[in-house]
């Protein structure tokens, strides 16, 4: 099965306290197909510029990535720059050069249009809406925004909100679209708006998957060395919607099995830099690691 | 089996958007023993003024707490005054009036002293290290500390570290105590201070805890409506502490369970004021709640 991801391909120049990248391979669209496509088909839909290095995304097609829809514009690709301070949860911008990204408009190439999954991965919210326009009723939706679009577009944003599945929010983000402080109150709220179901990312906390009926908490995996944590939500959004493309199966015993596959592939990512930690993956590691996510967290009442 | 809480009993007055409470009771001791009366007999020590209303813990004498280690001074009871912020994950003190608190010397009464399970709550390192002279070689001992003494009686506290087993430390004071930011690498640190066993607690995050070869994580129960966090630490280590001493069961297996019944516990004493919450659980409820926490976090792996 086969799923849609639009959204951000970007070169990342990272500086930590274990060291800096310059111009390495990022974006939300790019961490989420290298990680769901060990899941199922990705079919990409973003734009770089003349300046991109496709030789170092390459090896994602054989990985089944599929980047007919990855337009290549007239300019230089989108540049973010960012430090992470001593504790790792703390980041600040350098600098943001949206270049080609500004004037992104999402064209979902035909043999696209049919994908049955779909994730709508952190761009404008009327972007958002033009994709749900092109593509050919999906069966199942999923959604990531930030601060920026709940406080500018808010009134596009309810309007992707009313037509998605899952969404995928931050707790602080959660707080501030819903204007409630408590995270259930807070979901209780963004149930009105659309989504049946919510995950709320918390970084090193993990994330709570939300539904009306039910609740599930997957931890982030404990590390010893955290190397850059860049990515992490998206490549958690690439294993969660991975999953559920590869399963089809949206019962909540289900869902809570596609948490663990988003947190373990997160897991990997924050190991290196870049996508550098989820090259060479095999379905083994993969597994051991959901394994290590159980050993963490189940217990025996006796 | 038996477990000694050297600690705070105090009169908790608290400012939350919800509602508020004057002079309720409060206390690290107090809120530690009424939580882990639901399972070991507790012997408490601590200190009082002339004007504590003792009829209203006297229900905590029907739930086995033994107070006849706790003093009553001339003068005023320790008094706090605090208020939570929208959020309720932050809180501001309005006033520590420490009273006869000030002048605390822990007395072990004889018939204590050979309590074979031990708890230091909050309390100065030098008190808690004139604790240990007085008992006679207990199993396992516990211990609370705070970024105050952290600071303030760094070589005391070390003192206390090498001779007990669990410490329970907040991952910010972890981090300060190891000079580490990564939680796993501030735990190797802190193992090399003596404990065996540290406790991570992380609030509304939950709390990991970490032995050199193993971890566990256990989520905060998300709760649609959180009263009072006030005393949840306290009562988390009541539940941990006082499991362990019903069960005497220090396997790793084991001492997840305990992690388990310490959250169940926290999660209970949150939804109301003061130890309102604690007061009249039956071991239903608990186990009811023991069980909630599996279907939050428990996965088939399929």
């Amino acid at each position: 099965m086969e799923i849609l991801v639009v959204g951000s391909v970007a070169l990342d120049s990272v500086e930590t306290p274990h060291g800096n990248v310059d111009d390495a391979i990022g974006g939300a669209a790019t961490f989420f197909s290298a990680s769901a496509c060990y899941f199922s088909k990705v079919n990409l839909v973003g734009v770089v510029g003349e300046d991109y290095p496709m030789d170092k995304i390459n090896y994602l097609r054989d990985k089944k990535v599929d980047f007919s829809g990855l337009q290549i514009a007239k300019g230089q690709t989108f540049r973010w720059k960012g430090r992470y301070l001593d504790d790792m949860n703390q980041r600040e911008t350098i600098y943001t050069h949206l270049n080609v990204f500004a004037e992104f408009r999402p064209h979902i190439p035909e043999s696209y249009r049919n994908t049955p999954y779909v994730f709508l991965a952190n761009i404008a919210p009327e972007l958002q809406l033009d994709v749900l326009n092109q593509v050919k009723q999906p069966k199942f939706i999923g959604l990531d925004t930030m601060n920026f679009w709940i406080e500018g577009s808010n009134a596009a944003l309810r309007k992707v909100l009313e037509r998605i599945d899952v969404f995928m929010i931050n707790d602080s983000e959660a707080r501030q679209l819903s204007g409630r402080s408590n995270l259930l109150k807070a979901a209780e709220e963004i149930f009105k708006m659309g989504p049946k179901i919510i995950v709320i990312k918390k970084g090193e906390h993990g994330a709570a998957l939300i539904t009306k009926d039910h609740h599930f908490i997957a931890p982030a995996m404990p590390l010893a060395h955290v190397c850059d944590p860049t990515g992490a939500g998206d490549t958690f959004a690439g294993g969660f919607m991975g999953y559920i493309t590869q399963t089809q199966d949206l019962s909540f015993e289900n869902l809570k099995r596609a948490m663990i596959y988003g947190s373990v592939m997160a897991s990997f990512c924050v190991q290196d830099f870049s996508l550098n930690a989820l090259k060479n993956l095999t379905n083994e590691q993969i597994f051991t690691r959901v394994m290590d996510f159980k050993k963490l967290t189940h217990f025996s009442e006796k």
